[in-house]
């Protein structure tokens, strides 16, 4: 019945190194919002998950944007009089300026310096930078690089295409009960960085893997996209399937040595909010809740007013704030086995909850039901721990069809789990019963979905 | 017109030590959930109070629950060889297990053991056990006793009777100008201990005897019952006293040395919980105020769900929060006239809230009324006090039919007595009237009364 | 378009000095309630603004108040057997109870005492006292003067009149496109006070004088009126005025070295309590929001029941909280010219606020418009700073109809005028239109000004 029970059986260990090694495999590529670095990542996915390629043409209308031109790279270096490369994109897919368009020539340091990006406040990092909607070239160097450039004539190149092609994501669907769906997202479009984009791409991966199979309530919609761009389209393409997200993640930054953020949906309260606070307040990590703001990653397209989803995002360290953010240190060492299995686990936890998150009628609501002889109370002889006897009185008390589980497990501090057990207890000695049809909260969600 | 005015005038001291002096007199007695004990106390209470004792037979049913045989106890004891009682139910009637079987037999110590229950960490206390609703015996004893017990044999007996006969309880109502009902309940159930059980019957008795006689807007119902299955045969036995319950308040463990806790009724903002936790802020004494779990003490019974009353539970310190609780250290010793003499006080203030919160509307609604010239406004020669007109200046600002007393007493920071007062004062002024018929927080409360 | 965009165009120090060189000219006028005082008060403004002057005449009833009658001092003193003033008129207008009425005598110092009022805590200063409705006489001096009194015989000499005439205010009105209007309240009855009526006469004149000649949404009332039986009279004169109070303000006590202190109206939650809160957490100066009470300055009658109008009070230093309240230390020193200045300013953004403050709808609700492309997003080549971009994508985000600007400010913890801008650029490009006849803001207003 549980997920996180089950979850719990897997050796943390061995769960964290083979999230790892997964990002590991990833980390070469040098992905972008198109071509075929994301293709390539996608069929490594697909390796592991059943995953639908979609493959949309340059040019396609989205909303108020355009699907843009695919781009692809072979190689780039700047090279020295000598003919040595001192920036050599084969040693790092970070030093092109991410969309580069072709060029090949030789020009004076002077000339060149306009194209070239540092971060002189830590001088051994290489920025990553990007370029998709203006057509532009570039290097992201070392600052310690830069400065070591002597004045002189450089040959550059950069053996690029931007060419009409396509947009390519991939989507991991599973059904269940129910056509309402959970959404989880995230973006697969940034070249060698970790933590930012892999991962998120790894415990997605994980998550959608460890449901295989199950029987579950909802269906799930797993989405491997680039950034913005990628959202905007899935988003355009697939009306019908908006109107079935019931709750949504977006997952990235998840493996680094930080304790969890999560940032609220849009609408602040919605049942994803209440349900990610809850587990990490029981996480035993540190954690913090954040206001929903009109700019991080792709919750940005799926709040955005017209369609205002119930979509948060969990991270441990939040973009822009830790320096190594879309540099080369984002590497793979700035990801941590323990810190991706801890994330999986919460993962777990918030389907969990999103799972067996129920409202129940109390077949006994005048005065309390004698626990005692039906052995459910606590006992010298063991008859249950207090922990479970608590669980029981607080569910008892509070199932009066206005209280879903959560809501329970939020007003007496215990930890939904437990609730959820002593809930399956209560309704085997028939103390209990689920409420008929539709939960009360999934009624509160659907009028609440209903706003603009 | 104000029940602390008039309780004012008593002598704290005298009060405390009568309060004190009628717990002593209650102490020796081995009460248990039913039996001759608990009817011993009702008869000495009735000495007081005019008390209506009910007495309901064995094998009742009642909810979930049904009611037990019922128990008595003449004599108990452990016996040593040399014919020396070194356990002695006459010495103390913690010494047995309450509710224990009869019993009379040799055995060895190690036989024996399991049957005794100690304190390790409080070496020098008997702590107190019972075994309602499933048939053992035991003996309750100092651990040091136990230490002290050779091996060898012992004879103990329990010369107790659990048969058919009755559950007793005691009843006192006292009619007001409304049906609507003021509900105090306190149990009766325990044997010598004074903060568990006997401060909350002393209290409760001598607020019952201060009402006495006085014109009353409220009824008042005080029930001196067994805990637990004395509260459910209570509510089984009378749906339509429990219709009328406007307030209510569970007392207990309310004459030790701690401060004030109130644990809220389940519905979190009755009006008897703006009440208590307004006296509190105002008793000069440190209180804290918890909010409601189905744990504690009867009004797990009053707040389940499909009554939901408002009813919440006063007490000093906290059941199980304090290591003298169900112990033989909750003597006389532990409870103190100056503390008893001041939770009556509180109780007190709580009723004369209860009795004079209303909703008035001011005659003079736009700008204020010239105060000055009534003589009700504060002058050099000394039209009144500073306080005096500040309460009545919010009195006749919030007397807009929106606002009880209650709520302008809390919004102003004012003592709920000082702008009861104003309002009296204004009322003779003709500056403001009560609203008709029935008051805006009456009609709030019955709005959720009406709800499960 | 934006108020406080010119008002920053000014130079403030010259602002501040000019502000304290008005209030230093009506320094020393003898203010009372009614009288010549006053009248020539306003005849100072008048030469800066239109003011519209109304007399009423004593005797006229004004709700449950009468106008009283109109009083005037050319001299009065206490003169010892020397001839010589020990207390002299011509020295502080402070000096006299203010409406005395009039007296001429010689009398033992004895007998003259129990006239005399002193503050011993500040035996340098003169206390500020009055007995507008009691009739009386009387000398303020200060404690040591007092101390210097040998006994003996003292001439004394009120040379005032207390006769049937007129209580005198003045009005400034300023039509806006709509006929809802903007109250700004300071009350002129006070005499040598400086902080405590001069700060809020200049600053409000100066504020009415800044408005002239715009094109403004709202219309502006500005009240110079006596304080209490002036803003009684108005109300009562004026009921379809008093109906058409969108928002309202009353100044006082706004040039001390102090931090800005608002107390919000009784609403609690109008429109004017969220701008001022917002402007002074973004004033750069410390500041602190108090909660309603109905006793201060005329927000009491703004604020009666009856009217309930969305009215507060500005100032810097509380009334009754400073020691120079009402004593002669309340001077020119204790009001300065960059706290005027500052003062101002933040009227100025406040108002700024209120002919801004609107909802408007996105016309791209569907994920986030492509910004890039039409330049206003960040990018390196300076197409928006930070702030720019992140105030657009929270205006983009929010306009669905249901958010003002303002609820934007507050959730993103942006300044408005900055939000405000933005809405402009948005609109410019038509990504955003405002909404159609009245806004969401000025609806929710509506039906709470409906309430009694």
């Amino acid at each position: 019945m549980s997920l996180l029970t089950d979850f719990n059986q897997r050796q943390a260990v061995e769960v964290g190194q083979e999230l790892h090694r997964f990002a590991a495999e990833l980390y070469p590529i040098c992905r972008s919002i198109t071509g075929d670095g994301i293709r390539q990542t996608l069929a490594m996915i697909q390796d592991r998950l059943p995953l639908r390629i979609h493959e949309v043409p340059s040019g396609t209308g989205v909303f108020d944007w355009t699907v843009p031109k695919e781009w692809n790279i072979r190689d780039a270096f700047i090279k020295a009089r000598d003919g040595q490369r001192v920036v050599d994109f084969q040693k790092s897919n970070l030093h092109v300026l991410n969309y580069s368009t072709p060029v090949h020539a030789t020009m004076p340091l002077g000339e060149l310096k306009p194209h070239l990006y540092t971060i002189p406040e830590h001088p051994d990092w290489i920025p990553y930078r990007t370029s998709y909607y203006k057509p532009d070239w570039g290097f992201c160097l070392s600052h310690n690089q830069l400065l070591a450039l002597k004045d002189g004539e450089y040959e550059i190149s950069i053996d690029s295409t931007l060419e009409d092609g396509h947009l390519t994501y991939g989507e991991h669907y599973l059904a269940g009960r129910s056509a309402d769906e959970v959404l989880i997202s995230c973006h697969a479009c940034h070249p060698s960085l970790a933590n930012d984009n892999l991962s998120g791409l790894a415990v997605a991966t994980f998550l959608a893997g460890f449901l295989c199979g199950r029987e579950l309530r909802y269906s799930y919609r797993f989405l491997f996209i680039p950034g913005t761009i990628g959202a905007i389209t899935w988003l355009a393409r697939n009306p019908e399937a908006v109107g079935r997200i019931r709750h949504g993640l977006v997952l990235t930054c998840i493996g680094d040595a930080g304790g969890f953020h999560y940032k609220k949906s849009r609408r602040g309260n919605a049942e994803i909010d209440q349900v990610v606070a809850h587990v990490l307040r029981h996480s035993g990590e540190p954690s913090e809740i954040l206001e929903f703001s009109p700019y991080g990653y792709d919750e940005r397209q799926y709040c955005s007013p017209g369609f205002n989803l119930p979509v948060g995002c969990l991270m441990r360290s939040v973009w822009e704030r830790f320096p190594e953010y879309h540099t080369s240190a984002d590497n793979l060492d700035f990801i941590r086995p323990a810190q991706l299995a801890r994330a999986l686990r919460v993962c777990t936890a918030i389907l969990d909850v999103l799972e067996n998150n129920r409202a129940y009628r109390s077949e006994n609501p005048y005065c309390e039901p004698q626990l005692g002889r039906r052995g459910l109370y606590r006992s010298k002889d063991g008859g249950a721990s207090r922990e479970e006897m608590m669980a029981r009185l607080w569910v008892l008390n509070f199932s009066d069809g206005k209280h879903s589980l959560l809501d329970i497990a939020e007003r007496s501090g215990i930890f939904f789990p437990i609730l959820s057990e002593a809930a399956h207890v209560l309704c085997q000695q028939e103390l209990l019963s689920p409420l008929l049809s539709d939960d009360v909260v999934q009624a509160t969600e659907k009028v609440s979905r209903a706003l603009p």
